[in-house]
């Protein structure tokens, strides 16, 4: 039986992505060969390389606005080290917003490279909340914060106006909301959320904010040299990119980021409006900052927990255990979760306040 | 029909592996969930990362001498980086042997760090030999080599001896052949030619080794801090690591190292043979250095080319062209090659002669 994956990533992708994934291991494109055997210098693959970065580009509304996209490898945690190598000068400074596990250890990757500031930070409050009243250094290399935080349950809903170059690590929730991308200069997010399988990290760059450091870089840290070679600098992570392009096909064929949009809050909705009901449960964050992709909730009673744990397990859910900084659960409701997995959820919660 | 996969890497692994791998896509472990849809955190996955690591350290004869597996993301041109960042002293000195172009790459990202000698290169005679004369600084952090040169076809097969640290990056040759694996206190090699799909590396390292350098290291490329967290530190490549754990399962059920190398022997004899007995070809390496992975061979006439080429993709042979560097032809027979398609392709080479 399929189970309902709430995993917080890797998570849930579309069946039919799975199901081309696991034909193209058996044989790919009907070449007689595996997508596992074939060379990433294949034109089958070459092919398959400049679509999916054409189409993540296609899908963040970027294209032909001067930006280019990578597909590299290292999870978003080496993009904790590559934007300051790429982006802080010499004797530079940056500033981030810390609102999250994530962010604060993007703040330590960049920390050596340069007088790194903290504008806010929602550390002392467990990160329960976006901080929203602070300023950035006008002379600052470039601004980073991290869309959502998948650990925590929050999300920013809006992000603050500056001049300075605006990096987002949009992990848990690229191509979940529509956005004005062309706000931000760089933007990365390991795939395994709403992109593909664990393994490949996309990253996209405004061409025009690099080469500005003044700064030696190591070539493999370098996204100059990695757009110069299309993303092939050295052997790129295949099968991880493949699946990611047929998951990118899969949400433009859906309608694309508005249409997913529109489901993802539905999912979101149906799920809060049940934590905010039922006096059982209790969300762990502020309301105006809830995540709609990583719902953090608990049990007001934890003496619920052996008999709620056995009805979701026995109900086919997955996935649904809280992270270890912050208890309780956490119900992850990334693109390809249908929403009939979170009406199982709910009709769980329901079914625990009718036993009690 | 299946292909003759001659690729130089990403490269043909044991169909059995392709088969196994196709299902956990589907289905992983009889758990209701795909391989690529299951969090690292789940207890199915930590156990293969757990075996993986183990099996690697015991095919290579290394179970309990001090050394620890890692599967990190990056490829081996993250090593390049990765290895003078962790072994390098402040102010140090580092020695290194270039060999091709992937020893060059080693080079080029290990200057920065420190003096960087290069003891010998055969770049001059287009890398066509392993320099065999030189002297290793007993002052040096590490002596840096590459077992097996990929493009140019050459292999080491003896390595010096030295009290300095050695580190080898086997990307291409490792587990094909029994060496005392103790002698060397770091290996690293991508996944893609005998080990797994492209998008993981193997890093193999003397502990002891580690925590010298006086230098900061950021959290990413710091191998303690990859040890600490058991190679999670980041979400790893989950479905590179399984596919690289049923290529090492099947390995062991072989026979092990010694088992394969001799197939290995058997192969690179059965095609050497007939380059040097077929007057239409000649090889590109002195054959003292020849590589028992990559073949890399040259009409003698190149007036033949078309029709060489036509014969042998008419008989189902795949990936022999040669780099671009060396030109002509390259065969590679990685671990899961069969004979059988070595014997097509020297049936190819004879027919060749014979319509001449």
């Amino acid at each position: 039986m399929k189970k309902h994956n709430f995993s917080a990533g890797p998570c849930i992708l579309p069946q039919e992505v799975f199901e081309k994934a696991a034909q193209a291991v058996l044989d790919f494109n009907g070449m007689g060969l595996s997508i596992l055997e074939i060379s990433h210098r294949d034109k089958a693959f070459v092919a398959v390389m400049e679509e999916a970065r054409a189409l993540a580009l296609e899908l963040l509304g970027l294209t032909g606005k001067g930006y280019q996209a990578l597909f590299l490898q290292g999870g978003a945690s080496m993009e904790f080290l590559r934007v300051p190598y790429n982006l802080m000068k010499v004797d530079g400074k940056a500033a981030y917003l810390d609102t999250g596990t994530w962010a604060s250890g993007a703040i330590k990757e960049a920390k050596p490279f340069g007088e790194t500031v903290v504008v806010a930070s929602s550390k002392p409050d467990n990160y329960t909340y976006i901080p929203k009243e602070y300023s950035i250094p006008a002379d600052a290399d470039y601004f980073h914060c991290t869309s959502n935080n998948t650990i925590f349950g929050t999300q920013m809903k809006s992000f603050p106006e500056t001049n300075v170059p605006m990096v987002c690590d949009m992990s848990s929730d690229i191509f979940s909301r529509t956005l004005d991308f062309s706000k931000f200069d760089l933007i990365y997010a390991g795939a395994q959320k709403n992109m593909g399988p664990a393994g490949t990290t996309l990253i996209v760059v405004k061409e025009e904010i690099l080469g500005k450091t003044g700064r030696a870089i190591p070539n493999i840290m370098n996204y100059q040299q990695h757009i110069e070679k299309e993303s092939m600098y050295n052997t790129p992570a295949v099968f991880a990119i493949y699946t990611s392009l047929l998951t990118l096909q899969w949400l433009k064929n859906l309608g694309g980021i508005a249409a997913i949009e529109k489901l993802n809050e539905a999912k979101a909705k149906l799920l809060y409006d049940e934590i905010d009901r039922n006096p059982l449960f209790k969300g762990t964050t502020v309301k105006e900052d809830r995540s709609n992709m990583n719902a953090t909730f608990l049990l007001a009673d934890e003496n619920h927990t052996a008999l709620f744990d056995s009805m979701w397990k026995a109900a086919g859910i997955s996935g649904i255990s809280g992270h270890r900084s912050v208890g309780g659960y956490r119900a992850s409701m990334y693109n390809a979760l249908p929403i009939e997995s979170v009406q199982v959820l709910v009709d769980v919660m329901k079914e625990l306040e009718n036993k009690i």
